[in-house]
């Protein structure tokens, strides 16, 4: 019998300034990895440090959670950026974090790329390699966080990287596997029981129904746990105890 | 005989975006140290990432220029920050060139704060060893310069850094061993033959006389050179032809 | 038997792009002005507009709200700006706001700076001045609400502005009229019975007892009340329906 | 004979704090309006101010060039903007230049939108109409300055406003009437000769040639200069000379 494992990642650090969001120290009890805004979406210097330090005090692994130079738009805007200059503010915002990381004695674990960069690394190969290589030339130890089957990864088996394929317990799927955009209907799944269900069987089978056509695989190694919703906190203890008691194991990769 | 050597550095990178300062490829010909902005009062990520290269390709020393968070202010203003937001936000720059270094192969030699920030750290003993603290936590091998006999300095030897006195050519002194701000009269020294005359003294017999009173000694272990006036260039040449004249030899740390 | 009235005021808009702050539309119930925030400290086009909006359904006086460029630090750290870029940011923002105003028909009641702006024109006559010139040349009919006895209300005064003399219910006051500092100790009334006695009396009375010394006179045009805090709610009752049983009128100026 | 007339339009104030752009002030001998950054791909407050007191002092028609929140970028980079936001990030920046135009006792002449929010709003009419919203809810008599025979232009008219068909000396055309992308090759005319035949050309005969295909009709209302080229001034100059030699006569609308 094959030991399943599974790493459960959630978005930390998101805060700005006076401004909060998430309910990062309650969230760290139930994740296995976070992915810390790095400045450019959100979260700022005196931000950083502390998610740094809380999730060094859980022992949970720390990324870096790049995005685009958009503030108010919370980087969910895409932008055309170049391939070089998606390079230059992944290298940017990565070093920084990195900063924050060598300042308390920790190492980065991983890279997972925000919102709008997430999503156009999913799909344009020239962005994914500019990614991949910043990330690569930085450490090339680190570990690149995508959306399972999307370009990213590609790109990071490329540049040799070891890659982590995520999967998403409460977004619907397309056919050819890419996220339905949050703009359309059925986009969310809402249902805590049927997001649990897609993500068992992600994780056990390594299969999901897209919302129309014929079943696909899908490799599971992390679960993205979306952390500003209501629900948050219940839905991740929900995953733990059900994923748990269907004999999975959760740890960072 | 003493063999005397001195370091001449330089702040560069200073644009952003599609906005240009400075004539840095020049003006690398002639230092042997660079302060490369990091993108709070200047410095975008694909200027960081063309400096550091172009420092590179030079061989000249890459030094990280964190300044406050004032863009529009090109972080001149000095603004009442907390000793742990000036820790904070050196972390994050400095984070942030270190990542350009490293995706480059190389090494960042050192750490200057830029404007407002290097002016309050020269006499607020408690933002000094906040930058003090930021640097050794990231990389205790970084030397820190620092205006010759500031608080700044005595921060870094307290936390066990190797440091850099200061001097300015171009600028007046006050009696207390700071500079004259630059909004009073008298606080640029505008002859160049003057100019060469104080560094010269300042590297050779560690004095320099103050705009009133008696003279001061003073370490000199790095030259600032502006690189924004319209003689930066003619003046680069000048001080090193005066320097190397005498015997001086110039280096980096 | 004089008729009292008071104005309520109350900061609004106070979000940036993702990140929400105060509760502005139950608020709005019980005050009868706002300020709204203008994009320097806080406050994004689209939270201005929805603002503005929310305040004409409830018939309630809109005011701009600048503050320091400095998203970060939420505008409430001081910062060295000159007299001109002061004058400069007020007309900026002052008229960013008014833009909302007029497109929806609309027309500015009043400014009132926020944070570290509001504290540096209470006591910099240079400031204050370049303040109420900037209010006075976008629109002479602006009022100029500031801290009762400030500088700020003075060259108001000086430059043909009608003033507010704005009173804090929740916070000590010193021997010189002015605020005790938050970073010190009873720097906040927290006891809501305290608070609202204080604030009666200043109404009233036109007194208030300081921290040392003897009691100041004080005038009391428009109370401040802070919108972030959790009681901001019940306070925000309390203070109405208190004052209102002493014959209090609650309207604009 | 018909009597000729014709704008020649600049952008300026496209400096941010610190770093300059352009040659302002000797341009504004030779445009006729101008339009001048309003603080979100450049152009901060005190440029702004500046900036709106040189073209009163020259009497040249004074227009808002509202861009996208990119600095870093120079409005340059197509976002994914909704419909809703450039409204309001519209409103804000007209608004906001408006400050300055009023301060000054001046009013505003026109708005023309800036870089990537220019083309967007050329081919995308959900964008040229929330433009032309904005525009004729803050002021109805502004007039809309957009490519000729674009969306804005269309959106402008269906919201009434009067509306400036601009045109192009040193850029090429496509058969539809847009502008060949800068990234093409001959998307510039550099030889200005050509761009001095062509502008007479879509002046006098409301023709121009595009890079493949038949002739197109165009409306010249008002011509574009480049202010941030080398030979900005030159050609400037030679426009207006050739043009005037012609019987064209210079004029704001």
């Amino acid at each position: 019998m094959r030991h399943l494992s599974v790493d459960l990642n959630c978005d930390m650090g998101e805060g700005f300034g006076a401004w909060h969001m998430g309910n990062d120290v309650e969230l760290l009890h139930h994740v296995t990895s976070v992915n810390i805004a790095c400045g450019f979406h959100a979260g700022d210097p005196s931000t950083m440090k502390k998610t740094v330090r809380l999730a060094l005090e859980k022992g949970v692994a720390i990324g870096a959670h790049p995005g685009l130079p958009d503030l108010a738009g919370f980087g969910r805007r895409e932008m055309a950026v170049s391939a070089e200059e998606v390079y230059d503010m992944v290298v940017y915002q990565v070093g920084a974090l990195m900063g924050f990381a060598r300042a308390e004695g920790a190492r980065l674990h991983h890279v997972k790329p925000h919102g709008a960069l997430y999503n156009m690394a999913a799909t344009n190969a020239a962005l994914a390699e500019a990614i991949a290589t910043a990330v690569s030339r930085i450490d090339a130890e680190l570990i690149l966080y995508g959306l399972a089957g999307s370009e990213l990864l590609k790109a990071g088996e490329k540049y040799s990287l070891r890659t982590a394929s995520e999967v998403f317990a409460d977004r619907t799927y397309q056919p050819d596997g890419t996220l339905t955009p949050r703009r359309q209907l059925n986009a969310l799944i809402t249902n805590q029981e049927e997001a649990v269900q897609q993500v068992l069987r992600m994780v056990k089978e390594g299969k999901v129904q897209p919302q129309q056509g014929t079943e696909l695989s899908i490799k599971a190694d992390t679960i993205c746990l979306h952390g500003d919703g209501q629900h948050a906190l219940s839905f991740a203890k929900l995953i733990r105890e059900r994923l748990t008691a269907e004999g999975i194991h959760f740890a960072a990769i």
